[in-house]
């Protein structure tokens, strides 16, 4: 059996892991909780259900992310009171929004693609403001903002938003996105924001008519049919990134 | 006074804020808690010493970051309880690297430069890494690595990492940069890698050389003094940002 070792950073110390579920006698010690001699004794009576993992010297016991956390909180230990004492800073961090926090959070993720995804999120959601305010000073109402983005949800996705949410699983319709269609659909706002821009364009009937036509021009661009409607431009083809997205890339997910 | 609305997101809620204060009222109902009649009384009791602030209706009390995030767990309401168990999954995302924790994060700042900073921060990365395996592809030996890093250092930030570090009040010397910084270092080391693979150049000295050489240069190059050591590059000028640098964004500090 090939044993791929990974850890995952608690505060200052480094916790064997495999895919996600962290060695329960090295994660017990983190809180200054001794490994109970009746293993499966104290799973039931905690409520602990992760799998055995092999870190090498055969099955061990392991806890999920959350199984951690939730001991991390329950034990009055010296250790577990430091421990709940900076996950206290790291919640106040996260709801100031400290993008140092965010950094880090991205950091940890041993998946090279993961920058890239939050790379294309971030420009998204760049892209997606610049139109906004081009449509507004451009004579567009409040109506026309949700028609765009079905417009571009129904040409990149195939599909609308609450649909893929329910497909995907996801509560936000962007974290349910991967690299390339974040990719798209900054390209194609952009792309619409600035030919709005750049016709003078004005009111709901001309914004949404530019955004018809680019969306059905990006289409074919992505899809390799050069030329088209007449009016194709030579220059615009984004290239197709290889295994693009966060499907499957072994992060682990949390459900507790 | 000028009253400048604010609000910070907590789960599906957005709460009202000023300056990263919130408005306590408002976080107390919350976390199912009746506003006491004796504001200044429970105040001393919980230990709670934040200013009050104007949300239009003159002074009120409210509550850091910390103090809601104390207030919250140590509250037993079904409010709370239910807070308390989104906090545990967002402590567990969090050891997860995830990245979608990430953007909500970063979308939470209401600092347009936060962005900014956090894009050049994981680039800063990228860079680094690549430079790293570049080094080791060439021949460079294990102390070359720290001794790049003190070029860079004294290159652009005119001081090595620990003077940084105790001067700018971060762990982490990355942490302690400006957008403008990271910029720099991640142009310089993405120079130093390109030019070690053009030239072939192996080992510890002619790494060092060809660090050495092009940081004197790109230092010029940012000070507006062409021309130079003979070599200097044509159309390798970094636009100088304006404003760059999270200094001073009002983006509200935890220190509990």
């Amino acid at each position: 059996m090939k044993v791929t070792p990974q850890s995952i950073r608690v505060g200052t110390q480094m916790l064997p892991a495999q895919g996600g579920f962290l060695l329960a006698s090295r994660a017990l010690e983190l809180l200054g909780l001794a490994f109970p001699a009746d293993w499966p004794g104290y799973a039931r009576t905690q409520g602990l259900t992760s799998p055995e993992r092999d870190f090498g010297l055969g099955p061990e016991p392991t806890l999920s992310l959350s199984e951690f956390v939730r001991l991390g909180f329950e034990s009055q230990t010296p250790q577990a009171r430091r421990w709940q004492k900076g996950a206290h800073k790291l919640l106040a961090r996260m709801l100031a929004g400290d993008v140092r926090l965010s950094a880090e959070i991205a950091e940890a993720n041993p998946d090279p693609q993961a920058g890239r995804w939050l790379h294309a999120r971030l420009e998204n959601q760049n892209a997606r403001k610049l139109l906004m305010s081009t449509v507004a000073r451009h004579g567009g109402s409040a109506e026309v903002y949700g028609q765009l983005g079905s417009i571009s949800n129904a040409s990149v996705l195939g599909m609308d938003s609450a649909t893929l949410r329910r497909e995907r699983g996801v509560k936000s319709t962007r974290d349910g996105l991967n690299t390339e269609e974040l990719l798209r659909l900054s390209y194609l706002e952009s792309a619409t924001a600035s030919t709005i821009e750049g016709r003078s364009a004005h009111g709901n009937a001309a914004i949404l008519s530019i955004h018809r036509s680019l969306a059905a021009q990006e289409r074919r661009t992505w899809q390799g049919q050069a030329g088209g409607a007449g009016q194709a431009r030579q220059g615009g083809v984004v290239g197709r990134p290889a295994g693009a997205g966060l499907a499957g890339t072994g992060s682990p997910q949390q459900t507790g």
